[in-house]
């Protein structure tokens, strides 16, 4: 179960020990992570401005610094999503140069992980699984469910019990096996680990995880081809596992090795929720004293309380210059309706986070307001509308009749408001 | 409140008087709805395969065929949805050549509405509207409140008052006021016609509405790109005012006139839902007789009952020799089944009643096996996850250990299925 590529190769980040293309995720001799590593110079005349932009208008454009096999015919429009300038958020918050990396409606489930899905399935063909899975705070899980349901392989899904309802149909819909697990995600994480000794399964964040995690490096790639082959001076990035933000940054320094962008400094800000924030505590305190918690938290995407890709991700935010913040439930909440009224894209918790550490870092004076800024937002509002619950009101139903329009618009703008009534989705009273 | 514009104005379409462009739907003179007209041929040179291709990937690449306003700068990337080979559904239902226009990812709302709206927008800008709005069935209700955020104008928008949750809370997210009729679309949709007369109010699809209607050709225009500049055989497409299927027909009909593509019969084929079918029985039993129906279908965003745009659409599908098919609730149910779990795409009860459709003219012969087909997808399943209420099962947690982990596998591959449990979105019920 292993393929011979000349292109790239798993490679331990300690001892740098290389181990060919096989389902692994730790050197067995450190147990450090393994990641991919390139023959970047044989890149070079392939991997240009021309070469890429006469590509599809998806991920597979970066195909030559992807770790996809030999042959392989990617068919799956994935990513190159909207980068848009949010001139209205920039405005309220103090940023004049700010920008929205949208993955809130990436092809097909609507998050990032899109992207690493179709590189890990790709593998997972490749080394002959005919199970896929993963463990997974949803995003992950709609992915690996719709991506499998199209190649026509099984797919067995583990999520923590409490799951959003929405998360879970967008699973099930597919097709997918879903098991619930009692317990958080890094119990569900630890117990995958097991799962991916015992059975003979590819578990893309798991035993496929290098391959998987590579994926992300398409949002960087797609960040400096949109600003026009341009880094900007920070990029705001959510942290769950920690492994989005370090392969942003792995993309750029590959795109400057090859000449592709100029060189120059980016900070990395890492966002996540105070009830779950080792990452962004151990940036605030200290890389080396990296200390795991117990979610608890709305932003169930980025509830990871021990993430693998943590002490990486905090030192190299440290080393660059950046900084991380976490808000709380409440600020999240605002944050998403923030993004949503100026912008108009409504994302998930996790872009909520994203939204209000971004104006928090502005209000701190840790971005400049003149700084070119990417904020990443990396899932969609509808898989998490029971976080508005109770904040939005509708109220009564009116005639369908010209006066009682005139007469209700009246009472809309005068002082007394019709009687309002909460509303969240799944339920909606009407008086 | 008019603008001038030597590439395009209203024209009636029964006696051929032109308006210039100002914001009116119906000629004065004859009651006809009004269209926009172009100087085709001054386009000749400019509206290129070459011009198309190195424009930004969204509807902005055919502008010059659109009634967008000189001097206008779009700044929102919508549309250039993927077109994806449907190979597994097309094994299901036995069709060797079906693609998917998935309109469901679509930026910035996760439906086709998102195409008319931004055109629809441009224009009452150029009028100087500082209120826009619309009667909706759903998604154009969240399409104008999220782009008009973005612009940072007014939007009041009219919905009967049974929508579906998630698209209610898609509206008031960014901002909108939304505005509850008790009443169906048929109602909410009069109303507003008396209030665009009332008010100084850009409503799309009324007093807009030839704008924004042109924004639906750029499907077409997409479809036969993606297709490598070819026409297909068919396209399906789901029916509700009308409207859609009639402007792919009017791009394809531009680009053959242009020389973009080679002339070729297409045909089109219609879909609605049982309890909303008007268009489908009057392509069925004659269109010179067209019988306005009262809606019954969970199918929200095709429940219109007295479609603007119906007669001219049943006469043009007989006309092309399409046809026009109708399903249940339940088949349409089935629909969004089928499609997610052979092409990894959720799509809401719109997309489902399209895809029985398809699956019921394949079955009947009315498509040849062999022949290309579009389906059009245009829009997302999480608006409307209701709809699934009661098809899945989740089964009990598992505690975090392996051994759990192995017996739990062997109880679902073996005879005694877990207990299990209905689950919807918004009511998960854990045992």
């Amino acid at each position: 179960m292993e393929y011979s590529c000349t292109a790239y190769e798993l490679k331990c980040n300690e001892c740098g020990k290389r181990y060919g293309n096989r389902p692994l995720s730790g050197c067995p001799d450190c147990l450090a992570p393994l990641e991919i590593a390139y023959d970047l110079d044989s890149a070079r005349g392939e991997f240009t401005r021309e070469a890429i932009e006469a590509g599809p208008a998806n991920i597979w454009r970066y195909k030559r610094l992807l770790p996809i096999p030999d042959g392989f015919q990617p068919d799956l429009p994935v990513g190159f999503t909207p980068l848009v300038r949010a001139k209205r958020l920039g405005k309220r918050i103090g940023a004049s140069n700010l920008y929205i990396k949208n993955d809130a409606v990436c092809f097909p489930t609507l998050s990032f992980k899109d992207r690493v899905v179709s590189v890990a399935l790709a593998n997972a063909q490749k080394f002959g699984f005919t199970t896929v899975g993963c463990s997974s705070t949803g995003n992950l899980a709609n992915s690996v469910a719709a991506q499998a349901a199209r190649l026509g392989i099984k797919a067995s899904i583990l999520v923590p019990a409490d799951l959003e309802p929405a998360k879970i149909l967008n699973t099930l819909v597919y097709g997918a096996r879903l098991i619930r697990i009692d317990g958080n995600y890094d119990h569900v994480n630890r117990l995958c680990t097991l799962i991916a000794d015992e059975y003979n399964w590819g578990l893309v964040n798991v035993n496929l995880r290098p391959y998987y995690a590579e994926g992300s490096k398409t949002v960087g790639f797609e960040i400096a081809e949109q600003l026009g082959w341009r880094l900007p001076d920070n990029v705001v990035v959510p942290m769950a596992g920690g492994s989005l933000i370090r392969k942003i940054r792995k993309a750029f320094k590959e795109l400057i090795y090859l000449g592709l962008v100029e060189d120059k400094p980016v900070k990395f800000f890492g966002a996540q929720a105070t009830g779950c924030s080792p990452i962004a505590v151990a940036v605030r305190e200290g890389a080396d004293n990296f200390i795991p918690q117990k979610p608890n938290t709305i932003a169930r995407s980025l509830a990871i309380g021990n993430p693998a890709d943590g002490p990486a991700a905090a030192k190299m935010i440290i080393a660059d210059g950046g900084w991380a913040e976490d808000v709380s439930d409440v600020e999240l909440v605002s944050g998403i309706q923030e993004l949503a009224e100026t912008e108009g894209i409504f994302t998930e918790t996790a872009g909520g986070v994203t939204t209000a550490v971004t104006a928090r870092l502005y209000a701190q004076g840790r971005i400049h307001p003149d700084e070119t800024t990417v904020v990443c937002i990396t899932g969609n509002g509808l898989k998490t509308t029971d976080a508005l619950a109770g904040r939005y009101e509708v109220a009564r139903a009116i005639r369908p009749r010209l006066a009682d329009f005139d007469a209700y618009l009246k009472e809309l703008d005068g002082v007394s408001e019709p009687e309002p009534e909460l509303v969240a989705a799944g339920d909606v009273r009407v008086l």
